[in-house]
């Protein structure tokens, strides 16, 4: 397969469209505004293929690459992340040719907003729903509403409504759980909604999360989804039981160098440059780093049964191997590693090879 | 200070070059060949700091490493990672214009090698005294022996000596038990050389990590040490009393972006994909991404207490803060973080600034 000589990210295209036909679909459904999160893919290429199902709209996590799908004809977006004051004459540019959509979550990002704007920019106010992370808590209804009262004066901002990130959906113990959280951070920008109903002619509600976004099916009131990650999925939305390992379309593929049967390791060219140290601890309390899969055929199987990636050094990776499956691996081997957070691994390797042998670049 | 607009990782040149003085002084009054590993600043020019103090040999952790060092005059490298059967036509091109040095483990590498290669090269058997990632147990005279064997009856191929990196001295629990692996590592060596001391008219013994190269003043029979991480040093080597904070020479400078006075956290651009998800647990059993300091003056000061990087996102910090501390901090400020893994984190972003504004630029 393919003549792999150094670490690899492969890309299986079509899960991956089918992972993009699954999310637009849903959002069609549910009479939801689709604007997917790129900070995943990074890839203009990839971006073209969202087009297709009518995307037009789109999320990103920094200033710099908003401004990469920007010169990439993206006309349409939100940086998902608090405004970096120091960045403002990037953002001053981008607003000059897009929409670009902003988030907020004190009076003082407004003010500093209002005074160094040169062009208009669309407001959303960050929203913390339990994840505790980014957003003015859902019930600080007092602040909520200085911020309001803050873009109203504002000449420059147009307030567009509530955003937020159930991230904590990450740490839900059970699908159950991550229902919960769903409709709990449903409820909260409801309220919200009914609340500040005054505040603008329309107020849009955005979600993002791809846990509750690829499970659940209640969105009453909501009007946009942001999911990102389930363009490829991973091993830590499987762990989740958000996925099965069928529907992951990233693969690292790893040339073997060294073999150990006497412990049952196998030693990779494959490291933490390569798939970040992300790592997840199972339901048996095993923290591994990846799980393993043989390539066959120009594609990849279904993760080999007793193995998984023990340890990261910065070019090395250790797997663990079942008694059998090692006494055929030998060094100059191919071995494939799913990703435990794709978004890393994609960020790290900085640009995909499809089944079908194309190159696909990404943001540098 | 400076006009920092997004995540800049800061490099204190000058106590860089005092931690390479400090290095290289210890080689020389140990007499050792001091052969640094250049994948912790993978630059270019960083690496010509290093010939200021007579070094003209070096170690890197992969062949793209090796070819970026070689277009850069270095004529001495030796790419301290098992052979990589698939890459044999870049070790062929690279062994036609420098002196080449590689390390294998199996038989069969070696009979690899002897089947393909176009030009010479020097081969260390890579010995595992204790870390268990790579290598052949020092115990197992039979395979080192038929090894040896292999190697002597190839043509291309010379037999240098034994390598190891006693890797494990990371999770030591004490300076103490880092002492007592690394003289259970030469002790090993020095075993090999007398055993096998017919097979080479000179066998070099060649050792490698950071925290045993700054403690240890005992090196009986060893040659050749690599260490790498001591350019920088961070917050891993201060947590295993390697160093103090005072040597690390780099620093993530991130703008803040939000603060949260209620639960005492702050929000910084400054994220997985700058620091890295590498994570350390302290003493007190508190896991964390990075220390924080103030920038000063044009420098960092010393971490703050009760102040840590509590969790990672993509592209966010989230950083605990005392109560007294988070009083002055304004989004738009900026606040430094000195990373738990540098060589990951410099990885990751690709180019330094130093304290007298001037950019560092590494391989890509």
């Amino acid at each position: 397969m393919f003549n792999i000589e150094k670490p690899t990210l492969l890309l299986n295209k079509q899960q991956c469209l089918a992972n993009i036909r699954y999310m637009s679909e849903k959002a069609q459904r549910n009479y939801l505004e689709f604007r997917p999160h790129f900070k995943t893919h990074q890839s203009a290429e990839i971006g073209e293929w969202f087009r297709g199902f009518g995307v037009n709209k789109i999320t990103v996590s920094s200033v710099t690459m908003a401004e990469y799908f920007a010169a990439n004809n993206w006309t349409d977006i939100t940086i998902a992340f608090p405004v970096n004051l120091r960045e403002i004459n990037s953002i001053n540019y981008l607003a000059k040719s897009i929409t670009l959509n902003l988030l907020v979550e004190s009076v003082e990002t407004v003010e500093f907003l209002n005074s160094n704007l040169d062009n208009k920019v669309n407001l959303f106010i960050k929203i913390d729903t339990g994840n505790n992370r980014t957003g003015v808590d859902s019930k600080n209804f007092n602040l909520i509403s200085k911020i309001i009262s803050k873009i109203d004066s504002a000449e420059k901002i147009l307030f567009k409504g509530f955003l937020s990130h159930a991230g904590h959906t990450y740490k839900a113990i059970s699908p159950e759980q991550i229902g919960a959280f769903h409709r709990q951070q449903i409820s909260s920008l409801k309220n919200l909604k009914k609340l500040f109903r005054n505040a603008s002619e329309e107020i849009i509600l955005s979600i993002g999360d791809t846990p509750a976004c690829t499970l659940e099916d209640y969105f009453e009131d909501i009007d946009e989804i942001r999911p990102g990650n389930f363009v490829f999925y991973d091993v830590m939305q499987y762990e989740l039981s958000v996925c099965d390992t069928g529907v992951i379309a990233v693969c690292l593929a790893c040339p073997v160098v060294a073999v150990h049967k006497n412990r049952q390791e196998i030693v990779v060219y494959g490291g933490a440059v390569h798939l970040s140290k992300e790592t997840i601890t199972d339901g048996f309390d095993r923290k591994y780093y990846g799980l393993v899969v043989k390539l066959n055929k120009g594609r990849w199987d279904m993760p080999l049964k007793d193995c998984y990636v023990k340890a990261l050094s910065q070019e090395h990776g250790i797997i663990k191997m079942g008694e059998k499956e090692i006494q055929n691996i030998n060094p100059g081997d191919i071995i494939g590693v799913l990703p435990i957070h794709s978004c890393l691994t994609a960020n790290l390797m900085k640009q995909y090879l499809t089944l079908e042998n194309e190159i696909i670049t990404m943001m540098r």
